[in-house]
């Protein structure tokens, strides 16, 4: 009773790979996702989308629905957040990827976005899981801070279930006694993912650590660590974002990441071949 | 920005106290609250539904709609789970707590039960709260497994803001590194809620512990800290139970602690006069 | 392998009881300890020796050789503080237990005090464990501020090997992430040791929460859950306690805790002995 | 009050190099250290020094005084253990590094290694720091399980201040809640140290993980995130070995890591060396 099934490796031993249009997932190439937490404004988000795409990375990330702590925080645009993300698409090429918060909300978020997100708070929302489980969408599902691997192997099950097989897993940093930064990235569940799912896993180092200087480092560290991609917040002006500011790198930081991510990816790919040569 | 309002003692000085019929929340009282993790057919609740009332707790527990960590564990009887409790009520006269899973869930929830119940893995499921906040029924907030007193009072908020002011917390148990209980049941909390808040905190031992035997003295324990009442899982044969067995209560048990906590809180209701006397 | 032995009911089934003089710990009357963070001068502790006398405390506490996190940090009066303890126990009566930090020192510590005590940052040193475990005096063991049940037990066992049977548990908090008090006092423990093992178990609520406010609800929480006993920080003049002053009780704090402790201590009582009957 | 100071940035800005011998640590190079959990035997320790030598290590290490749960399990060689870390390094020109347990001890220990370690169980020991202090050999100062970045910088400052500058910080894993790996290894502490301190960082994630299919990927992770090197467990026959078989790399798996690590390290210096210029 109870566990997991479809997302482990008895059930399908190949990595599952994920196509949004011609951007691969789980390959042997990292996938790189980047924008800001929230839609702001149309101004910002095209702006910011520029930017994404001229650093180099295939999708944007930035929030309409916006999960706050408090009430009186800024809630986001809403639909009409998914709209501004829509027209960076067609401005830029880049695939978007977008928070959903209610099963109510699957349908109009997923005719907006090429990837759903579901948020840490919501790993256990299982009505929310279910719904996009019925969505042909690909599905970012990321870890709950209080969550050990298994349950999330058996979060992303509920999806599976419903007949979606594409779930990526987005590690996010887990809640600890630790105070340097916000939460503790928890860089050895990639590999133990990897070994117990087929199922891609990337890493968010900007909620993880919540300190902009500690982005970089994480980045580098989790692709070694053999994570298929990462997922960056970035702000063309980090000082007036209206959320996440103090992790958001500048565009400069986020043009240098990538580059030195690119770097760093080629050479272990090489690092990879070299072994399979040598087994 | 962020925060919360009114929640806070700050906003409200004077106890909330809750009405459910001639059942009393947060009053001078305790209020005692007792019944199977699951509704699993209409004999086993009404045969629980017995034993709570002769026990002497005011409202019975039960869950319709079960969030399971996997989707292959039994997830709950639904809406005819509902019917059983009201059948289980109208025999008895206790009253019903029920967890609701999602908004939509909320006013069919509500038509049945005296008392919605928020669970820990939705505490920060915001659109939920909402929902309930629009209803009218009191609220039973479990405190998530993770999430600090502060962001507790903040998802309260969210439910006081759309206009409903009778939430009660209820302490679960946090995730710790901790093995010999499944949980770590903050006990400290219950103090620190109820200077920083004005409403009502229950203490819940058995999914706090996850073992029978530790159930009474948390209870009583949970008592002498101050919390305004127990919820607490029996079942007529824990042996067969479909969720939880290992933490629900025998019947005679049950009756002994029951005892044991009505002798307690008379005892505590006369420090408290004598205290208020010596001032 | 591994493991313990002579710590666990299965190896002893009876309560152990231990007598310091005329005071009992782990029998049926419970044990209150009391006295300020570190011995600042004799003045101070003369002054609080009389206070904790007055307010029906059996054992004074007093740290001479303090344990700081940070070097520049006071770090006790050393054997002068002994000298000190020796004079308050000649002026009061009062047994007394004071902190041991090497194993070099055990000899000149146990020359002066009743009670030795291990403290959470030192449960596993463990050339201390059996430093103590070879002197003749009871040794209350502290918890690690990361240590599971079954490493606390271990830990004791390295006492009890080396021929000293007197070892009192005392739960002070473990490190968690919540933030309103300053460690989670995981009351759950105290049954669960009690099932597990034969050895006595107080409580130190003060360094649990950090917060005078919460020491007293604690307090009456740890004697519900079984406690044998309870140790509290209490100082004249907390504003100016070289120490933790912050969780430190005024003097009429301490004096109106007792009482409540004493009056709660005899309703338990009342409560066993009606148990007892009725099995 | 309080604090620290000697290991800070503010007092120091350049790194601080430490050398043993020709062994360089915190230098541009990456150093690895490698070898078993425990001192078992001559033979194993002396075939164990042949094969870290011929991976590329230039420190070995190995526990001769070994901190143990429980009183019942392998507690080591003690002195004896010590002779055949001197003749493993007489034999093989590699440095070592072993555990020191007590104040008392440090002389002897200081005696035979080339650098004392000092064991996450006894990091807040403040008598073995004052004792590792007034030696003349580099220290590795394991971080505690529950310790903040904090507590650890003042237990290096308990160092520094009695006159031994050269510390070096190894990251062991901290305790959460997760349960694939035995500890979490905090990657992000890595350059949070960095920017706080002068002082060296290494790792260690064979204590970290405790699972041996983790070890390499950690490894190449510890380095991308700027540890200045890495510390594994290897042993020549796992199955058979006295402590923590279950994470110590089998001899190949130890070669092949070390040539991926050195890669690496190659990569990372070209990266640096290329952002130095672009600024």
């Amino acid at each position: 009773m109870g566990g997991y099934r479809l997302v482990s490796r008895e059930y399908k031993a190949e990595d599952t790979v994920i196509r949004v249009g011609d951007v691969v997932i789980g390959g042997t190439a990292k996938v790189f996702i980047a924008g800001p937490c929230a839609v702001e404004s149309k101004e910002q988000l095209l702006a910011t989308a520029r930017l994404v795409r001229q650093g180099g990375a295939q999708i944007m990330r930035g929030g309409a629905f916006k999960p706050r702590t408090s009430p009186y925080d800024f809630q986001g645009l809403a639909e009409k957040g998914l709209e501004y993300m829509a027209e960076a698409r067609a401005l830029t090429g880049l695939k978007i990827v977008t928070e959903v918060l209610e099963p109510d909300a699957v349908p109009v978020v997923a005719q907006y976005a090429d990837l759903l997100q579901i948020g840490a708070r919501n790993m256990q929302n299982f009505s929310l899981l279910k719904a996009a489980g019925r969505s042909q969408k690909p599905v970012v599902l990321k870890r709950g801070l209080a969550a050990t691997m298994d349950e999330w192997l058996q979060a992303a099950e509920y999806i599976l279930c419903e007949g979606n097989q594409q779930v990526v897993f987005c590690e996010r940093g887990i809640r600890t006694f630790a105070t340097h930064s916000r939460n503790t990235l928890d860089m050895s569940v990639i590999p133990a993912l990897k070994q117990a799912s087929h199922l891609p896993v990337i890493v968010d180092p900007s909620h993880a650590t919540g300190r902009r200087d500690l982005v970089a480092p994480m980045s580098l560290a989790a692709l070694a660590a053999g994570a298929d991609g990462i997922m960056i917040e970035m702000h063309p002006n980090p000082e007036i974002a209206l959320c996440d500011g103090p992790q958001s790198l500048y565009p400069q930081e986020y043009f240098l990441l990538m580059q030195e991510l690119r770097a760093l990816s080629g050479f272990l790919g090489g690092l990879a071949r070299q072994k399979a040569v040598g087994e």
